[in-house]
């Protein structure tokens, strides 16, 4: 039988195997007592079993909240548990299957600490969903771009631009030779700049760029919206020739984004904004090797990574991981192209292809490019660079040391990377 | 012009006003150097504003991690701070609400701590929502219960019965005077008990019993699935006279569940399972009142929880809380029916009228029906008889002490509670 995988990091008071049981219990034939009708045979079809079971550290201090009064010396230990249920539980229904992974695990006072790590999903599944309708290789088609990263960057300000001004910052962008443009996550279709007028705007500039030179940069338009609305906007976007739609994905949640992806016409790039609400404690929520491949199944191209040294808290080592887990032929043999973004100016480049060894990557810029000195076609030109010179294998100081134009950029950027 | 006001706990190594204008920036205009086009004039128009900072204890051990080295003898200051956003930056716009009052914020290195307390919502916004279509007063209607409140119970072993056995369950519930039946969230439209048959082979018992007593038990179908389906699913529940349907609220995501509440036939249950990956951590996330308001908006009818003395981690005064922000009448004057549930056998009824002071719910009791010593009717009548006590102000000793069914209760599940 076709079965699905999970793996957990737990800390409990409990013996490791009685906690264990407790969850594989909660999230399959659980009840708080026996009652008529929970046949052995039951059980044994349909009951969640616990797989495997790697004792780690303890420690005496609970990592959350037990709601349960603890006997003095009282050891949390921590383990790695890893749970399997059958297929047959929840079939190819994507929502049932999250209830399933994670459901009330998360409130059970058995755990002092409980994160979901990985899933390994049934090959079945690969006739099932169809996954990223263009990937990482449908990107290039669609951009042109072969060989190394495609470069992008970020309308700014996020909130406040008319189309008109908008389109104007395109058309910079544009002849500067960028790659990828996207939304703001915070923009969407406000009074000071109405969808249907920001694509016409912007679509105006992008395919009279792309008649006159034959590269059309791929926009991703902020579809984000009540269901109707998103649908409304993919068709424009659509109709004006634009190749790519954005959803800030915690935001409109996994049914509703897997209803756009299934359109399968656009790229969609996947925002997580609200990520950190799910992953910033060690002892809780969910690590990116999990969340990306629910997000695979739901069939997004694009998803957001973090970068090296970033703005954000993500330490690099996990960036690192996010990358290869992105990357990564399963599930679905269908790897997601990963958005490397956060404070990223150039000067990370050699630090991230040293440690992923791919180009495979949306590299997004965002001061980096529009407060370049020499202006945005130099921030354009000066991210090529960086990669050409991070695949040569140099060091960020040694790439300032052969190319001036990246000296520029160090002495301009260096000290917020 | 309308604002929406958004309250954080927060906990910081930066100076309160410093962190705070941080977090507003990161969620209006934000970009990590100047660029052109960024006005005083639109700052002013668009900018999010800190209304208030309310400073709190301090601590030196940071709550999360914050990527960062901390200088020997950091203070780490905790406050409440208020921030607000002109409606103009999202509108009517659910998702991207959501990405402007959570967003990156839970990624920012300058907190090492930030949880989501509480959301006012601009008035203005019950034009552009309707909300629960039947709410508590409808589900009264529905049901025909009145002046107490709506005994429930949920269907298990969670996985494995068929259509038939589960309706036999249904059948014995029923006569046995239930006015409120659930599916279990793991269980949606597996092989076993497809949906189409499971509804017909429930709602037939129910129907049957309504003609003959008056009497029509609300039974929540887990629609739960992709969109498609749940839209075929809502329809079928309809087509056979179903009253109510349920959602996985976290899982389907709010994009969808609101969809189908927009329909407004059926009741919509509200499951909040995954709900403990979003709350568990004290500084981290968010809390029930700003959650509940987002559904709400979405418009689900009825929402789970948790209870008094549940078997899960949640402290009693979280629970009481949580049932007083559904009965509060705003956002859009519509309150939302609370579902407790979670470990609930009757003993607690005292104990929650005492500290909510209301019938105004949907109370969940599992193996406290189906397990009763003398079957699910007297575990039906008992629940009744608890709220009845309840109401006239008993202790569960007291009630106990009264009603000899009520000391048989105890007897059979006083240790569980």
């Amino acid at each position: 039988m076709h079965r699905l995988t999970a793996t957990y990091l737990v800390e409990t008071p409990l013996a490791l195997d009685k906690a264990a049981a407790s969850l594989a219990g909660e999230q399959s034939s659980g009840t708080f007592v026996a009652v008529p009708g929970e046949t052995d045979e039951l059980k044994a079809r349909f009951a969640a079993r616990v797989e495997r079971i790697t004792e780690l550290e303890s420690t005496t201090t609970p990592s959350l909240p037990t709601g349960r009064a603890a006997a003095p010396g009282t050891v949390y230990r921590r383990a790695e548990i890893e749970v399997s249920w059958s297929l047959e539980n929840f079939g190819a229904n994507l929502p049932t299957l999250v209830s399933t992974i994670q459901g009330n695990l998360y409130e059970l006072a058995q755990f002092s600490g409980l994160r979901l790590r990985d899933l390994t999903l049934p090959e079945i599944y690969r006739s099932a969903f169809r996954g990223p309708a263009h990937g990482i290789a449908g990107c290039r088609r669609l951009t042109g771009v072969q060989g190394r990263p495609l470069i992008g960057t970020i309308i700014k300000p996020s909130i406040g631009l008319s189309p008109a001004q908008t389109a104007d910052l395109v058309r910079a962008l544009a002849e500067a030779g960028i790659d990828f443009i996207k939304d703001d996550e915070l923009m969407a279709d406000p009074p000071h700049s109405p969808f249907d007028a920001r694509v016409a705007a912007i679509m105006r500039v992008i395919s009279s760029q792309a008649d006159r030179t034959g590269k059309k940069v791929m926009y991703a338009f902020n579809i984000t919206d009540e269901l109707d609305a998103m649908q409304r906007h993919y068709e424009t976007v659509v109709c004006a020739g634009g190749t790519c739609a954005m959803l800030s994905l915690n935001s409109v949640g996994l049914v509703a984004a897997k209803k756009i992806c299934d359109l399968g016409t656009l790229a969609i790039h996947g925002h997580r904004n609200g990520w950190g609400m799910l992953n910033r404690h060690p002892l809780l929520g969910m690590e990116f090797p999990a969340y990306q491949k629910l997000w695979r199944l739901a069939g997004v191209d694009q998803l957001h990574v973090n970068g090296i040294a970033n703005k954000f808290w993500e330490p690099d080592d996990s960036v690192v991981r996010s990358i290869a887990s992105c990357l990564a032929p399963e599930p679905l043999r269908k790897p997601v192209l990963p958005v490397v973004s956060s404070g990223q100016w150039g000067g990370q480049a050699p630090e991230t292809f040293r440690r992923t060894q791919t180009v495979d990557l949306l590299y997004m810029a965002g001061g980096g490019i529009m407060a370049h000195p020499e202006g945005p076609a130099a921030g354009v030109r000066s991210l090529q660079r960086w990669w050409e010179a991070a695949v040569e294998g140099l060091t960020m100081a040694e790439a300032a040391g052969k190319y001036p134009e990246l000296a520029v950029s160090v002495a301009k950027f260096g000290t917020s990377g």
